[in-house]
């Protein structure tokens, strides 16, 4: 039985990890997850899976079987004890849930996780955190904050967003701006008011796994623009589909791409502007990385190079702040963010005001500023090392992206490797990455992988990458081995 | 022009209500809502239609007079001043846009609002709230909560609604459960995974608008169930049609249903579950107003008499604590909450997590609690003042329930009188309310609305019903007088 979906351990966290494990599974035992007589994996055995020593494991099991939670029998292992029996849950959820949208595991922590796009909680200005949510908690806003709020937002943060992004050239006054739980809220909604069932839709190849999800569920026709780890968005080819599908939309990260870290050229942006301009098309352009940029020369987003008024950008501050507090934005034409809004109200009615508070205060304090300043320094560390390990430690034939910023950078195996193989091995020693297909609307994709460098120290990410560069070289010597074997057979 | 909808004001603020007028207008011409130009209304109509004093609107219009964003022509009116000239949006966004999903105006804040129904801001407990939050944000867990979270919600208050539900005999060992923003998006993501084009739905008539939001979206085929003022839900009907439609889902609130604040008997609940049970019908119950019960006694909820798993619980903290932090969560058997997760992930990741931990402090420190003994003991005074005051001041031939709790009472103004002309009366001084066809997915309810006291003191509460009884019995003589007309007129 694979019980890693019910673990969930932070090794950040203050609570030793023995400690998370046993209640992780008291918590999966009390919900019923693990059924009384299940057999648990070998302390051995579960270390390898988690990335774990084995002395972890025998720890968390003995609390257990203190708590009367987990029977040890000698010689056969540890299992859930038998106590009170659960209701029978006799009613057929199968005949009535619609299809599955799509699965995800919750990646464990492993020692070297490059699965997470995310940054590096170690780096969190907690201080300045704790200082400026003190203020707004004992501000005069505070009950306002708690009171029931609108669909597009905090007014305060909305204004201050608003002003923000005119003065960049971003908002026009045309424009207005919604509120968001991050980009992902931002992307289910703009799929609400702009696809229907068959809507053709370009995307980047690959792209964020999160909008394939937001696209498959509201029937798009997803049509695939190829990125190349070398020349990022093939423009040729978009404009190809373009004429040849009749595309109603674009969805596209201008800015160190997620998953491949390529980046647009100014060249680049005007053609997808002109072609969308002549076409009808509507870009739905995702800025969220754009602020982490550690070297080369920005280039104006396409909100900034439209003239025709049919580019949506979102924005977030998931990215370059706190993810965990879910404040993203769309700027868009005055129509847009009201039928946006319309749709915001129907999924939750508004954004939780406390963090849009406190980002707000974050923002106009200049400490999001500073600590930005501080994240593109950490940042550029982490992205050398990152290229630095590739270069150094991946297989000869390896191709990756070179990204000037952002968290994500893309590896191309040489052939016969495939990605799934060799995450099955690297987690064996405690690495884990997202293989390629995971960013395919296709399955496509099976030699490559994406490595988030963002909430990994350089040590870690030149250890992670190496320990790759091993199981990689060690699974192409394996499958020479095995070429070999047929012949072999034949004696 | 009707330019209310671009104004939010708060009458419960600390800046006074001039100054609210002039920012909201300066926003909306900031953002391009109010184009140079545009004659804003006269002070006089304006102060009407907001139920302002007409030197409140004055006052507003000198400020942005002064600021060069009005200009003010002698004998003309107020102008949006001509500035900068936008930048053209040659776009069809029409073209592109999928249909409109519904229309809500942002109610304005009059001097008596019976429209939201939300509790009052002025019995927050702030004191509290702070102290308890700076416990979080100083906490040792603060990190975990500004990082990436899990779909299901962050764990630590997960585990405690599980326990604290499993205590009240609502979660069963093979149940799980999932935070949401609240209960709107609790409804919106059983909408996603429960609901394909043309699924037979329950609901009670009149409902919860947001209910029929969700519903319009996922594209069920919604089917009526009667709720009486006198004696609630009509399970006779719903029986009848259960077995002639076979429906897939009931959603259903069984303690101070908004609109009506009617609630299901003992054995109106046994039988609702008993037709469930052998048609295979899915329950899903809202309980958000269930702690909120002023009087009377409390009866088991659907979840805690379900004997075959069909019944889908979601509660919330929106109603009892702070409607600004959007949380609310999901109780259901495991696999419908693992699907719920799938669909939080596509929808926006993860719920916010600062609002999630501070609600854990406020629950665990037992503040929850004693705020709702405070709240309740507050509740029974509104509602003794809202049915007092209907009983005094409405016209007679009025009928209104009799809610034991909650925030919602709903009222049956005799012929000819309809709520929509009533409210525009209303409103004209200072009183407004949502009327009957708002809770209707077919238009229906003409001569009923809704009365939400939650958020009024009882004097508010009283001075507004006698009003509207004013305003009743005005339009009744009127339709009187008119219905005599004719004759006259023959004269």
């Amino acid at each position: 039985m694979d019980i890693r979906p019910h673990v969930f351990l932070d090794s950040a966290a203050a609570i030793p990890l023995y400690r998370q494990l046993a209640e992780s599974l008291r918590t999966a035992i009390h919900s019923g997850a693990l059924t009384a007589g299940t057999r648990l994996p070998a302390t051995r055995e579960l270390a390898g899976q988690l990335g774990l020593n084995r002395t972890t494991i025998s720890a968390a099991y003995a609390i257990l079987e203190q708590a009367g939670l987990l029977e040890g029998l000698v010689g056969r292992g540890s299992f859930v004890a038998r106590g009170e029996s659960p209701v029978r849950a006799d009613f057929d959820w199968d005949a009535v849930l619609t299809p599955l949208e799509s699965l995800h595991a919750q990646p464990v922590d492993d020692t070297v996780n490059f699965a997470n796009s995310r940054p590096d909680e170690q780096c969190f200005p907690m201080a300045e955190f704790r200082r400026l949510s003190k203020e707004v908690i004992d501000g005069p806003q505070a009950a306002e904050i708690l009171q029931l709020g609108s669909p597009y937002g905090y007014a305060p943060l909305r204004r201050y967003l608003l002003a923000e992004n005119a003065d960049a050239g971003i908002a026009r006054p045309s424009d207005d701006l919604i509120i968001t739980n991050g980009c992902q809220q931002a992307l289910d909604l703009l799929g609400r008011i702009l696809i229907e069932d068959g809507t053709p839709v370009l995307v980047e190849d690959p792209v964020y796994h999160g909008l394939l999800r937001v696209l498959g569920r509201a029937g798009a026709h997803v049509i695939p623009v190829p990125v190349s780890t070398e020349a990022g968005l093939n423009v040729n080819t978009l404009e190809t589909l373009v004429a040849q599908h009749r595309p109603r939309l674009l969805v596209i990260t201008p800015d160190f791409q997620n998953p491949t870290g390529t980046t647009l050229n100014l060249e680049q942006r005007k053609r997808v502007i002109a072609v969308a301009q002549r076409f009808g098309l509507v870009i739905v352009e995702t800025n969220i990385y754009r602020k982490l940029r550690y070297c080369g020369t920005a280039q104006p987003s396409l909100k900034e190079l439209d003239q025709t008024g049919n580019v949506i950008s979102i924005g977030s501050y998931s990215k370059v702040a706190f993810p965990g507090l879910r404040t993203g934005w769309v700027i868009a034409p005055r129509p847009v963010i009201a039928r946006l809004a319309e749709a915001k109200q129907t999924s939750d009615l508004h954004s939780d005001q406390l963090s849009q508070g406190v980002l707000l205060r974050f923002a106009e304090s200049g400490e999001l500023d500073r600590h930005l300043a501080e994240t593109r320094r950490a940042g550029a560390k982490r992205l050398a090392a990152a290229l630095d390990s590739c270069e150094q430690h991946l297989p000869s034939g390896s191709r990756f992206s070179q990204p000037e910023g952002g968290m994500n950078l893309w590896v191309e195996l040489p052939a016969p490797l495939v990605a799934q193989d060799l995450l099955n091995a690297a987690r064996e020693c405690g690495v884990s990455f997202l293989p390629g297909p995971y960013f395919s609307s296709k399955g496509g994709h099976r030699r490559a992988l994406r490595l988030s460098f963002g909430g990994l120290s350089p040590e870690k990410i030149t250890r992670g990458i190496a320990m790759l560069g091993v199981a990689a070289s060690e699974q192409l010597r394996a499958r020479s081995a095995a070429a070999l074997e047929p012949a072999a057979a034949l004696v």
